[in-house]
């Protein structure tokens, strides 16, 4: 084995990411090295961050991806062959090379998934970045107390329905959660166990929310930005925390509001905090064992929304840009 | 005496402030009550925030002025007749009932102004609510660190010419200020140690930013909003703050830039916290101590643009919107 088949960034996105900014193509892979292994690839994460790293612009805290170039992400697989006393052969590992079919990992930088606990699907969901940025963005970001009001927004993706099953499950008072369409909002009321849903796209979301959070919102988790974020602001609780996780509402071609929007932070003493995930990774033993945990007991909902095939990661990611996936976005590469 | 002259609402303003917007008027003065002071007004503060409360929206931490009703803020006054032993006649009080020639005032809101040590101007200004908001911003708010680089919008103002000051007095690394004209920016970095001023009127704030913070603001102390904020968030160090004191763009007509420029909260784990100088009550004898000793040693410049007479008031607040003053602006009511 040294070739793979990998994904490749065809051209840069005119601003909305289409599939065909993406190509198939086959990428070399090295003789292992001490201490690599050969990984065979079952399931991949699609992630909205994936969609900002094919600009050119500087990202701060991680590459951009070169035309010409594979892509890189989120992924586990079976070991199948190794240099590494760490990651024996038949083992499950995360790591950071999907988009391709094989990778060669260094240890260092794989984790070994005990899928006896968590099938390997939740070890790049619930007990994944996706689970640990909804946790940092709830605790050390938003320092939830219990019975405080939490508003999620992007609610039905994997992040947000993560924070809001985690805000419920850590104490919260009252969590809300906005998602666009009825089936997804259908699910995170009734499987999720959110307070208040409000369909973003059938309703009007600035017109609901007062009636949504009555004594206003104290942790706002917000992954839309825009339109939302602007109404989150006219509904804070005074001295409320915004947890900004991400702005999906960025990346389309949707009008914006203006920051004078702002003025509600001054008036409110709200504060609103960027997070990147990486930055509280002393925290993730306490977040696994607390997830493993509420996995056990049937308490948390980690759900999947699953694309075939390598050939479909692109259209998948176009899928998951434009809300397609309900809960987690996944490519299964291999059985 | 039972009727003072005093200035009122006209008219709520049609997004621009104008003067006209206001008119004199005389209202009742009460009898004394115990515990109150009959106070000849010498001063009073010319203050953004007093453009919102002539708004009809929700304030949260302030009240809205009434149409045909006076006006109010902070003053600085002699005291002529009193019924309270904590107000003797001739001690120089400050109180919130400015905006008038003559105020009753009770003696749990005004506090006595030892004018050995600063002059009454300065009790409005350095030693009033406008440094102490400078104060807050920079310390609970904004947790500045000796060494770091801090940047000012609306630096030629009274917050941010106290703000970019004490700034250097607590031992930042580097003070950029933003300010419109040329005179402003030359009394700022000849006469108040900026390190680099920025005539936002003159030139292109985003382009000359990031020469002016090589190494990125740790802090931005906003008094702006609008596209000097959005050009600071591309300026901003990993992990640095904005406190958000206010943004005097908003008052006006000008465009705003759209929310999208908050991606770069997340990307650079900036903190966005805005802040209402009132929670801080507890750090003011510390505020206070520092103040009187800058003023004493001469290393902290105090300057007012006064305004002579209540009619005049309105148009004093017209300029300070407009941005007219340099430093703390005041009218004179009296001797």
């Amino acid at each position: 084995m040294n070739q793979t088949t990998a994904v490749i960034l065809a051209r840069r996105p005119d601003r909305t990411f289409v599939a065909d900014d993406l190509s198939l193509g086959t990428i070399d892979l090295p003789e292992l090295a001490a201490g690599q292994a050969l990984v065979r690839n079952q399931y991949m994460s699609l992630d909205p961050s994936t969609r900002g790293r094919m600009d050119p612009g500087e990202k701060q805290y991680t590459t951009n991806f070169t035309i010409g170039g594979p892509l890189d992400g989120s992924a586990v697989g079976v070991v199948v062959e190794s240099s590494s006393p760490k990651l024996p052969v038949g083992a499950t590992v995360r790591h950071r090379l999907g988009w391709r079919e094989y990778a060669v990992v260094d240890d260092a930088a794989a984790t070994l998934c005990d899928i006896s606990v968590a099938p390997a699907t939740a070890w790049l969901s619930s007990l994944g970045q996706t689970g640990f940025t909804a946790y940092a963005g709830l605790l050390p970001v938003g320092r939830l107390q219990p019975g405080q009001t939490v508003l999620v927004s992007g609610a039905g993706g994997a992040v947000g329905s993560m924070a809001g099953q985690f805000a419920r499950l850590l104490g919260a008072g009252r969590v809300i959660g906005s998602a666009g369409g009825a089936e997804k909002c259908a699910w995170l009321r009734d499987d999720c166990g959110f307070d208040v849903v409000i369909n973003y796209r059938d309703g009007d979301f600035a017109a609901e929310l007062p009636g949504a959070a009555p004594d206003g919102i104290d942790l706002f988790f917000d992954n839309v930005g825009g339109w939302q974020f602007a109404a989150a602001l006219q509904n804070m609780a005074i001295n409320g925390r915004v947890s900004m996780c991400g702005a999906i509402s960025n990346f389309g071609t949707q009008e914006q509001p203006s920051t004078a929007c702002l003025i509600e932070a001054v008036l409110r003493r709200i504060t609103i905090q960027g997070f990147i995930v990486r930055d509280y990774e002393d925290l993730r033993p306490e977040f696994e064992q607390r997830v493993i945990g509420w996995l056990a007991s049937g308490e948390l909902v980690d759900r999947a929304t699953i694309v075939e095939g390598i050939a479909n990661a692109g259209a998948g990611l176009a899928g998951l840009l434009s809300g397609a996936n309900v809960g987690k976005a996944l490519v299964r590469l291999s059985e």
